[in-house]
Formats: C-alpha cells, structure tokens, sequence
C-alpha cells in the first residue's frame, strides 16, 4: 500500500502493537522454515474491501507471502465462497493473520453497509457519502472501503475542503455572507459547503458562491422545499439521522448527496475467516 | 495520556490526519483570541469511556483548553444528560472537536456494549473478556473502553501471554504436550492458554501445565460436560458464536471467562453530542 | 504551530537535524542561566511570512522564551524596520536562531515575490497560485508563505484535486472525457481540473464537467482565443513561462488563474538579521 | 539512498506529504499494469546532481521502477541533453515525478549556483563552502548537492564543529581566550574556528588553538592585512556579502575558504523536464 | 527482525546516529561496485546471542549482503572459532559493521553471563530471570539474549505483569490484601507478583491469589524459612544481592525463580572481531 | 533534554517499551491525585551523570514532577550520600523509576569509569578517548557521560570525522597516501585520523595531511618508538587492549590520547536507589 502513505503507516502501527517484543507461540512452536497455505472464507453475505491492505499486512512480515484474490475489491461474495488463497512462511501467516483480518473485515463490513445505502437509493439521483466520524487512524482505510462499497467520499480532514458549520456561522456574526467571504479570501480554492438548518438560511446560502449546501436535520418537507426553492443552482446535502428505513425517502426529496456517519463510526465486521493448513 | 503511550500516539495520529495542513474553515472565520465554551451531552443512554482521551485531543492543540467532567468513567448516563463541559481557545475547540468525539463515541460504545454483556451474566461467575478484534492502531484505546465497561483484559497482543492454536498444534504434529513444552521452553514465564474443540482435547489438556482452556465453539452440552470434566483444575473460556441472546446460557454452563470478538470489532458507537456556543 | 502538524514537523525534523548530539559552541561557552534579548531586523524590503513558526522553533527548545512581533504575517517591511523582539533563555536563543531565520526567511521570500506577480496583475482578475514545486518536506510552510504574500493556493497534493495532465490523458486512450468520466467515478466529490495543450482540446474540455481547465505553454494569442471561447463557463488557468515580465499581459488575456512554479520552486531568502545582546 | 539516513527520511516525508491519502488522478485513470518510460532532459544549462535521490523516490513507491542515467552527478549539461531514462509501472512513475523533480532541480540548482563560484575563483587556492542556511529538512540533499557542484561543505550542524561568534564571545565577557578554553574543555576533540570583525581581534585569535579564523564582513583592504599578518599560521574563512561579482577580488586576497550562504538559502532550481510516454 | 518489530526499530535507529548525513571514510575511499567478505572471530569464549540482528544491521543497508552464521544463537565459543561469515556490497559491510558488532557483543555478553548464571544453578529447581534494568531502548534485544543465554524474561515491562513493591502496599495503607484487590478489579487478567521483605508479609502473601511472591533482599536463613512455609503452594522469587558468589546458596534454600539485574544492566561485552577482507 | 535531540528521542523511546499500554500495578493501586517524595541515594562510590536525563524522564510523564539534585553532574559521590529529593505525583513518580534509573545508573557508571581512567594518567599529557562502541540508540547519552566522567568525545559517528581503517587502506590498493587523497577530496572540512600497525606506515602517516595518528595494538617499545619519531608534528591515539593495569604505562610512552572501548561497551551500572515515602 504504498501508494497510500497513511495505510502504509497503519499497517505498521497495527503490526507493532500486536506484535510487539515478539509473537511468543508462534516463535516457540513453529519452525523457522515452516510453510504454510489458507484460504480466506466468507462467513457472511457482504462487499468485500481491503484485499491489499490485507495482503501488505502479511509482506511487510515476510516478502515472500503470497496472497493471490479470487474475488476483487468490491465484489459480492456470498457465505463459503473463497475470497483468496494465501501461502508462504508459516510464522508470517500465523503472526499477521489477526492484522489482516482486522483490516480486511472493517473495511468489508464498511463497504458491505456502504452498498446497502446505494441500492437503497437506486434509481435516485443521491450520492452516498461518508464523514470524518472514522476510526482515529483510520481514516484512509475506511474512506477507501466507501469507495469500494460504492459510495463517494466526503471531504478527507479539516484542510481540503471548507464546511461551515453553526459555531463558524456564530464567530462570523451570525452572517452567513461574511463566513463565506473569509474563507474565499483565505483559501480561495477551496470547495466550501455551508451548513444551514432552515429555509431561511437556505435562501441566503443559494446567493452566495458556495459549492454545496448542508441541510442539517430537516424534515422531509423542508428537504422538498430545499430542492424545490434551490432548482439545481447549488447541490444540496442531506445530513442527520440517516439510516436504511429513512434514507429512500431522504433520497426521494432530491437531494444531490446523502452522508451517512454510521457507515464508518458503527462499523459491524463483515465475518470472515481465515483457514490455515 | 501520557501515562499510556500507546494512546497518546494514537491521539497525535488522529489529529494529524484530520488537520493535515490546517482546518481552513475555522483558520478562515474564527479570530485567533476567540474563546468558546460547549457541553458534551448524552444523545443516547449508554456507559461513558474515554474522558480523558478527549481532554487529551484538545489540550494536544492547545493547553489552555479546559474540560470538566460531569461523570466518571464507566457512569451509565440518560439522553440528555451533560457528560463535561469545556471551555477555551474557539479555534482549538472547533478544531479538535472531531477527534476527541471519535474517540468518546467509541469508547463509550464499546464500554457500553460491554456492560451489556456483564449485566447478562450477572450472578454467574463468568468474567467478560475482549479479544484481539480491535481497530488497527486503537488496541490500548479499545481495551481502556472495555474495562471501563465493567470487562476484562485478554492478551493485549501475540507478545504478552500465549495462545496456542489449532495451527500452532498442527505445527506441534497434533500433540498438545509438545506444543506447550515449547512454549515453556521459549517463554517459561508467560501465561499459557490452549485452544481446544473437542472434549478429547480437553482431556489431555487439563493435564498439562497451562493457566486457561478455551473452548472454541462448543455448544452448551460439550461446555457443560468440559465444565464438569475439569471441576475447576483450570479456568475455562467459552469462545465462538457468543452474543447478547447466547451469552447467559454460556455463562450458566459453569465457564470462568467468556471472550467476545464482538464488543471490540462491530462497534456501535455511543450518540454525544458537542454543543458549542 | 500545533494547529499545522505538517509544519510542526517540519520544525522538529530542522531542530533535529541542526542539533543533532548538541550545540557545542553553545553548552560550552553559554551557561545554562544565561539570558539573552534580541531584535529581528529587515536589512531589505519585503512581505514578512513565518512569525509564528520563528516563534515555534526558539519555544520548542524552552518555553520561556518570548518572541513578540512588531509587524504582521504580509506586512511589507523596509530595510532597517524591527520586525520582532525576542528574549529568554541564552541558550536557546542561540541554538535556535538558525532554524528560525531559515524558515523565516525562506517564508518571506516566498512572500515577497508572491507579493511582486499579485502587484503585477492589479486589476485584472487574474488570480495568482503556487504549485507543487516546493521544497521536499515544506509543502505546508511553503503554502503559507504563498497566501501570506496575497497569492491563493492550488492543490496541496496529489490527493485533494484531480489534475488530468497529458500523460493521464494518454492513458485513457487520448480520450478526456473518458479520463473526466473515470476520476468522476473514482473520487466525485472531488475538484477536478484538466490540461489543455491546444485549442481544440479546450473546445472538447469546456464541455465536460469539470472545475478548471489549464491552458498549458499557450500563446498569449491561444491564451485569449480560449477566454474568448470559454466566455466565462469554466475558469481558466494560465501555465508555462510565467514571469514577471510576461504575467501583465497573460493576466490581460482574462484568464481567471496564473500558476507559477518559480513562487516555490527559486526561492530567494529574504535578507532578515537576528541581532542578539 | 539508505546509505544517508538523512535523505532516505527527507524522500519518504516528501512522498508522504505529496501523495498522503492517494494520487486520485493516477489511480482513477491509470491501469494497475500500466508501464511507461521516460526522459529527463535538461531544459538550461547546468550541473546535475541528485540522480540518485530521484531515483530512490520512484523506488519507495514500487521497486521495478527502472531509472537509468546517462550522465553523473557533477556533469554539466546543456539544454536538450537526456539527463536519465526512467521506465516501469506508470502509477508509479506519475505519483513519483514531482518528488523527483523537486530534489533534482533543487539539488541540480545547487550544484550549478556552486560550481559558478568554484569557476569564478579558479587558479586562486580558495575553497567554496556552504553554510547551515538551508532548507529545513534538507540539510544532507543541500550539502551533498554543493559536493556535486565541487565546494565543500562547511559543518553539517551545530554538533560537528565549534563556531564561535559574537554572541558566545559576549557571553565569555568578550575574551576570546576564555571562549575558546571554555570549548576545548567541553568537546576537546571538536574543531573550533573562530570569528572575528576586526583586524585587533585577528591578532589574538591567531594566539589561540583554534582551527579556523572567519573574517566576518571585512573589507578586501581587511582581508588581505588579514592573510598577510595570519601568514599561514591558521586557515582564514571570508563570510559576508559574497556574490559572483565580488567573490574572484575576495580571493585574491589570499583566504583560503569563501562560505556562501546563497549557495542553499536562494536556490533557483535547475529546469528539467521529465518526459513520460 | 520483522518478527520483533521493537528490535526492528533499535537496529534504524542505531543505524541512523551512527551513519547521519554519511560515512565519510566510506563514501570517500571504497567504490560504489566493490565487494568484501569477512568473518566474525571470537576473541573470547561466551556463548554467541543476536545473530539475526547482526544480519539484519547489514541488509538494512543493502539487501544483498549475506551472513551465513557457523554456530547458532545460543551456542558455546571458543577463542579463535569462527561465528560467522559474510558478503557483499563493501560499503554496506564497512558501514554497518560497528552497528552490528554493538548489538552481537552485547547481546553475546549477556547470554553468556546468563549462561555462568544457569550452570551455578544447575540441578537444582532455580530458574534464572532478567528483570527491567536493561539499557533504555534495548529491552526486546537484552531480553532475546537472556532467553539466548538459557535464562527466562522476566515481566516485559510495567504493563504485562503486575509487581506491587513497597511503594505500592504503602499506598493501599500498607495493606497486602487490599493492594492485590485493586489490582485483580483493574487488570483480573494479568499475572501478580508481590514483594515482600518480612516472613510476616509472606504469610499474608500466601493467602492471597498471586502468582509469585517475590523475596527482597531476604538472608538465605529467611528464605528457607520462607520456602518450608509456602511448601509450593505460591512460586518464590529471590531477588537482592545476587552473583556468582552467592546464587547456589539461594539456589539451595529451594527458591523457585532468581532475578538478577546484573545479567543486564552491567554488560560486558563478548569480545568478537569482524575480520574483513 | 530538549537541547540533547537524541537524548529527548531516547528517554521517549524508554517511556514508551516500558509503559507501552499502561503501568497495571500503579493505575490499580495508586490513587490519580496521590503524591509522593523520594531520595536518590548512593549505594556505592562513584561519579554521578545523567541528572537532567532522570529528571526529563520524571517531566515528561507529568511536568509537575521537581527533581532537586544535591550533588552536579561529576561530582563524586559516596556510599549513602544523597544525589537528588524528588517529590510530585505518585504515579509519575512510581511509572517514571525505572527509566530514570537505567539512565542514570548507567550513564554514572561509563562517568565512574571514565574517571578512573582519567586519575590513572593524571600528570600525563595523555587524553581518555571513547569509542562507537555504545549501546545501539544511546550514543548521545553514553558520551555525554563520558564527557561528565572527564573524559573526551571521540567522533560521535561515521559521519563527523574520518578515521581510515586497514580496510579503506586496501580498498585504496595499500596505498596511505591515496586513502587520504580522497576523503580530502570528498569531504575536505573534515578532521582525518588514520590508522597504522606498524612503524614503517608511521613513517608514511606523518609526511600525509591528516589531524590524528591511531595507532592500532601496537607494543610499548613501539609506542615508545613512535612517539619519538613522530615529535609532536601530529597527535598520536593509542587504541587497543587498553585497561586500568595497562593504561599508566600506555600513557607514559607519550602519545596524546588513548581511546577505550570498555568505557561504554561493558558498563557496570553504578549502584543508585531511588527511595519513595
């Protein structure tokens, strides 16, 4: 995973505090030239995410581990079906297993409720979205399971992109004109979205040079008028009290993008083991 | 925190990748001496973890930030109830104010699970154990959360007491006595834990020199009779296919620990919200 | 700088690498009680960029020391004018000028010049930006200086905006709406800017969904064909060959951006004195 | 580049900051199996110098990368000359090449900006020397590059040799005896060189056991009442105010260093292209 | 060293403070192409500990550098008998072999007074111990080389064992019971040893569930007095005033584990010479 | 030791093996808000080092801790003598113990040593010398102690001095002159020290521009000759089965400096007790 310098960075973390001064079992029974194979099986119906973050947990222990896919990233597999085979250095198998799977079964319980909200909104125009409710240290690897699950990332941290939330609106005075305005000339590249939680602020909101706008908690009938009174000028977001009862009919205001914080701060593992011989 | 180093870097780490190059939004609009107070609140009812954790996120950013609980550590609280206020430089709030609620969210849901957990047992003897399923990086974190739950440590990790395996004894030519010589050997002073799945292996293995026995997936007749079997010699531990409708009934078997894969690697996290003003 | 964790980085690792296993000259001759108080002077005219991190470098060797700012990040200071006044722990003082004046005045030369190309294109709408062609390691200080001298920020990397160049072009078969539709699909929420080498491809580019369009290496005379054409549906921006002696007349073609390697990439350090006593 | 830890640290941490959660553009549109090759030409006249290093930033990111030199650091090149040929995987390739131009041109720039003052006082016996002004971070590429151009490097940093200036001469009551004794106790085995700003403190430090006198910012007249009464007796450095135009009547005075802080603090980075197909 | 990721990261650093910005000898005087054998000699008969981590000081710096050990970790010496032979790249070996040869005398050092230990005691039922006086930094490689040496580690470090001292009973009000109650409520899962300096306080010790009770600074008349009591029902650990001398003696009162400081916290290091060539 | 990076480095590095997730004993029994006081005292004779190292490892677990020293860094100190009072939060107190003493033991162990060496050659001109050969990751601690015990730094690494070995000399084809042709060439501000075996590359030594002669296991008698033939045109280093029975005679033959491995490659740590009430 090196193209990705924080997944990289926390695989090695997780290597470091699992392992630590040393895997005592399997240093003590296992043979320094034991081979081992395995065979990754799903337990449960979901999306499977992270097959290489799963595979460099166990070649940064041992270069010559094998992992070889079955399925990709992405993919729907069903309970019993092979998801990969892996051979190599039985110490590299046995000491990285726990890691791999931590990885590999967030990140496949990430992208297996991601899809959930996609199909929900199928045939809609909503985009699934993700938030920064992440796993501390994490945030690479889930927003990348999202991915994989079929929905879209929301901004990655504070930096790239601007949100203007409530307490900013408040430190501006309460004008939403004048947030805007100070981060145009602080960071004029920027995307901002601006956060309102009436029709009112809304009506502001759509007069200034904003790329998206949050509606933060309304109703369904307030997110009808939201779109009805925004007429495409400006994206429109959905946010707050989400789930997959409530999400169609979040959808079916027309809104542009839906994000969701349980995908990534609720995360259920997809149930997948690893057999070893 | 740092009297646990292991959560301290994790703190850094999480601050890192959230504000990166800097939270424009907040550099953009809030003046450098602005000041800010805000009040934790319980959304949902739950057990809180992780106070000092979320201190930690803000005073990281900025020392002069103040946060004052309202509750302890594994104190159960009611919608609505005030966790801790804050107050202190805005742009350290604002900033910060993700990442310690990442981590309170967390926490709490994994001591608030736990709780479940303990509570279903109650009057048994059986004590409610974690396992190695945490989040990458977040292990001493996850761990703190389920002893604030009212659960117990297992291992921490590969390094600091043995767990011997179905590989590990296949590795050993199926013999468990030879599989625990050498752990004796190698490590003579460590805790041992051996793993078994059929009453045979537990026969032999209740005459061997290990500090616990897991049960790994038996069903309630095999746990009663290992239970039986053994009459104490060595403390058991039911593992597999344990949750919330199961559990009482394992611990009724007579099993001296549980552990639960689940209180650690599907977490829901607890609904707290910060609000700011 | 504990609100730019990349820059606070950067600060440690100079510390570090200055150093090393102790100042000598310094813990031999200065002793440990010594105090020392001193002035930062301009001995040329130029933007100030960096106090902060001036100040960062000297109190991460000792608290005590008090660094108090007489102009402001973006001043223009003359030769002779006091910048700052310092005092506190000799030792300190000593060990960390050099860290402080190499970030200081690096900073301000990127600011000075960031300074001399916003002048240069006063009054036209002309927007200048920096690039990646910073300094291995400085990215974020080397950003900050940029806005400090008037000038806005492109992306800071590789992740947070898709620049579609030639080569990626060419990877989608020569194909840019295929190359858009591909980041599109990969990362939506994503800013998106693409590079155009000829007419032509700009009449294929204004059609796709994407944020800028870069005129690259054009002529001054494709420069304003291109506005011209554009009329104002999507931004332009304006690379290759840009100095200060052609950005008057690229900023009159009326593109909206002027990206300019030279800001970050030929920096000349601003001639700053720390004079101590 | 494993062999300069400092460096090996400065490509990683440049990679990171770079590239950090992902290089969207590449991996959006870009195969995984995709290969490439690649040119780097010169686009000006010059000296090259961190071959090495840009190839190391493509290696970290994917070991097949393949990049073949054609010319040797220290070589001039002319305009239109193949620098190195470069081929492997393509993603790597493309998040790679600004990391490696950015050391390149930087340390190519160096190079060159060194070996015009190595020319300029050739035949004469002064030395070229850098200084600690250089980019933070980026000490060890900055002094190998002034290699490259032919100077010498000075001390890498405060540790390695003892410079004595005004300010720890103040400290020692202005006796630079006391000074220089105060250092020979504290790191006896460390060369000391001393500087002074007058012909009368000249005549003492020529007492002294040090290894080096600098002249700091004395006139030619100065400078060469200086070499005439030292006679040999202990190298002289000249510092201060040095530029192409006055360097070759500095050292006709007779010094037999020259330190240059232009050489690292204004660097105009070497303008090489890097052509992928 | 993957395996032991804390000794992974002692032998980088250790590498990069010895090496820094580049060997200079190194990098001066042997060519880029140049190959060199060698073989490590013992000067001094001990028993041979930290093979691996030799090896790896040298393929850290170039991966194909190949040491071919003759006697494995934990093997007797001879003077003049041959450890070790090894190849490669002559810079990597020049360059890393202080680095190696600082961790395979001191790691040999220590296995072979932990052996001197292990034989005084032979026959009888002592087990040697380390404890935590280990040279900051090396605790995993200190601990590898006891275990080398024939002896057992002793707790890691303060978290994967308890040991309640004087200090701590005194903070439970001098109440053993009390102090272990806290202990079994905090950390139920963790192995407990308490120290104890009167026979009055090991008959408390007794009734109370620990693991071992630890002996400080107890005459040999007190520690039988102390074996005949506890008849085996609790481990005892001698600790205090232990060496050559006077271990058979505690040996003999029965005593079923010694620790001993001096095995690491006075190493003499294992004279070894790499003879290269 | 914010001033020591590498010291800094080290103590964290310590803190961090040691605690890793959490100090059981202490967090259990040890009330959040207790406080302690306690004594350093000597248990033996020796010089003490490392007070400001013991007390960072106090402050940085809790800046509360105030550690007052009675005796300073090289002073000698006597059974029972009291070196320093501490007094602060009992947890910081009881978790930081260890660390500061494994530093202060050893580094006052290399300082007593040293010591010995030094009173051994008193009214010699000879000067004691350390090595590289410390313990991996402590170089900076290890001679900082060195310096404190009275003697002098050698380099601190391969980095800050040359010191030609018989093995550069072969790779210079035997030749003592173009070994030093080079590394004047490639790092000509750099102090040289070569090594010689016999007398007859003395004599060649001595007409080559280096700074040091070492010479390597030679007898008395050519020591003797040495010295005389040399006359003080360049300093002399004698190296090689140097110990306190050896050291006067070593010292008489004339040379300037005998440089001792066993200063820091076999401590004997010094006898210190911390005693809390």
């Amino acid at each position: 995973m090196k193209h990705y310098p924080h997944i990289e960075q926390a695989i090695h973390t997780a290597l470091a505090e699992d392992i630590s001064s040393g895997d005592v079992t399997t240093l003590a029974i296992v043979a320094e030239d034991g081979v081992m194979h395995g065979r990754f099986i799903a337990k449960a119906p979901g999306i499977i995410a992270g097959l290489e973050v799963a595979r460099r947990a166990f070649t940064l222990l041992d270069e010559r581990v094998i992992l070889t896919p079955q399925v990709q990233d992405g993919d729907l597999v069903t309970p019993g079906q092979l998801i990969a085979t892996i051979h190599g250095p039985a110490r590299a198998l046995l000491s990285g297993e726990r890691t791999a799977l931590n990885f590999l079964q967030r990140m496949s319980g990430i992208a297996t409720l991601t899809r959930q909200f996609v199909d929900a909104v199928a045939g809609t125009k909503a985009v699934i979205l993700d938030t920064r409710k992440t796993a501390p240290g994490l945030r690479a690897a889930d927003k990348l399971a999202v991915q994989m699950g079929g929905g879209q990332n929301h901004r990655f941290g504070l930096f790239d992109m601007a949100l203007i939330k409530d307490n900013h609106i408040a430190a501006a005075h309460g004008d939403l004109a004048e947030a805007v305005r100070r981060v145009k000339k602080y960071a004029p590249d920027t995307l901002i979205e601006i956060e309102v939680t009436t029709l009112a602020q809304l009506r502001t909101a759509v007069t200034l040079p904003v790329d998206r706008i949050m509606l933060d908690n309304m109703s369904l009938d307030e997110m009808r008028q939201a779109v009805n009174f925004t007429a495409g000028r400006i994206p429109l977001e959905a946010s707050g009290n989400v789930n997959l009862d409530t999400i169609r009919a979040i959808a079916e205001t027309g809104v542009d993008y839906i994000s969701i914080g349980a995908l990534t701060h609720s995360v259920k593992a997809l149930d997948i083991s690893l057999e070893l011989a």
